[in-house]
C-alpha cells in the first residue's frame, strides 16, 4: 500500500457573485492596504489516502472531489499537486 | 502598474482537531470510497492586486493573508504561487 498526499481547491465558477470575496475586497480598501483587488474565495483540502498504486489514489479522490468536495453545478476543483509520502 | 495574481491556502495547525474533514472521511467511508484517508480542510484564495512591482504586491498580500485571511492563533498560511498577468 502507498500512502499519498493530494492538494485539492474549490471554487465558484467566474461567473458566480462571491459575496465572501467581496468581504475580503471592502475590509482590505478600508485599512488601507489596496483599492485594486479583486478576491475569489474557495475551500482548500489536503487528502492523504491510502491506495496500492498512484493510479487507485487518483481515482478515488476523482471520487472525493466530485461527490462530497463540489457541487459540480456551481463550483469547480483543482488537484493543485500530488505526491506519494512516507 | 503591474496585475499579479496569488492563489494562497490557510488551513488550521496540525494539533488543532478539523470536525470539516472529520466529516470528509466520514462520508468518503459511507459512500465506500476509502477506509483509510485523513482530510484537512481550509481555505483557499485567488487574489488580484495591482500594484507598481511584484516586491510592493507581495507586501500587501502579505498584509491581506495575516490581517484578513487567517487567525495566526489557529491557522497557517501559504502563497501557493504567484505570478504577473495582463
Amino acid at each position: 500500500m502507498g500512502k499519498y498526499l493530494f492538494k485539492i481547491s474549490t471554487k465558484l465558477k467566474d461567473e458566480i457573485k462571491d459575496p465572501q470575496g467581496q468581504v475580503v475586497e471592502k475590509i482590505s480598501k478600508r485599512l488601507k492596504i489596496s483599492d485594486e483587488i479583486n478576491v475569489r474565495v474557495g475551500k482548500y483540502y489536503e487528502i492523504i489516502i491510502f491506495a496500492s498504486s498512484l493510479d487507485e489514489a487518483k481515482m478515488m479522490i476523482k471520487k472525493v472531489a466530485e461527490n462530497i468536495l463540489s457541487n459540480p453545478i456551481v463550483e469547480l476543483y483543482t488537484i493543485l499537486s500530488f505526491e506519494e509520502i512516507i
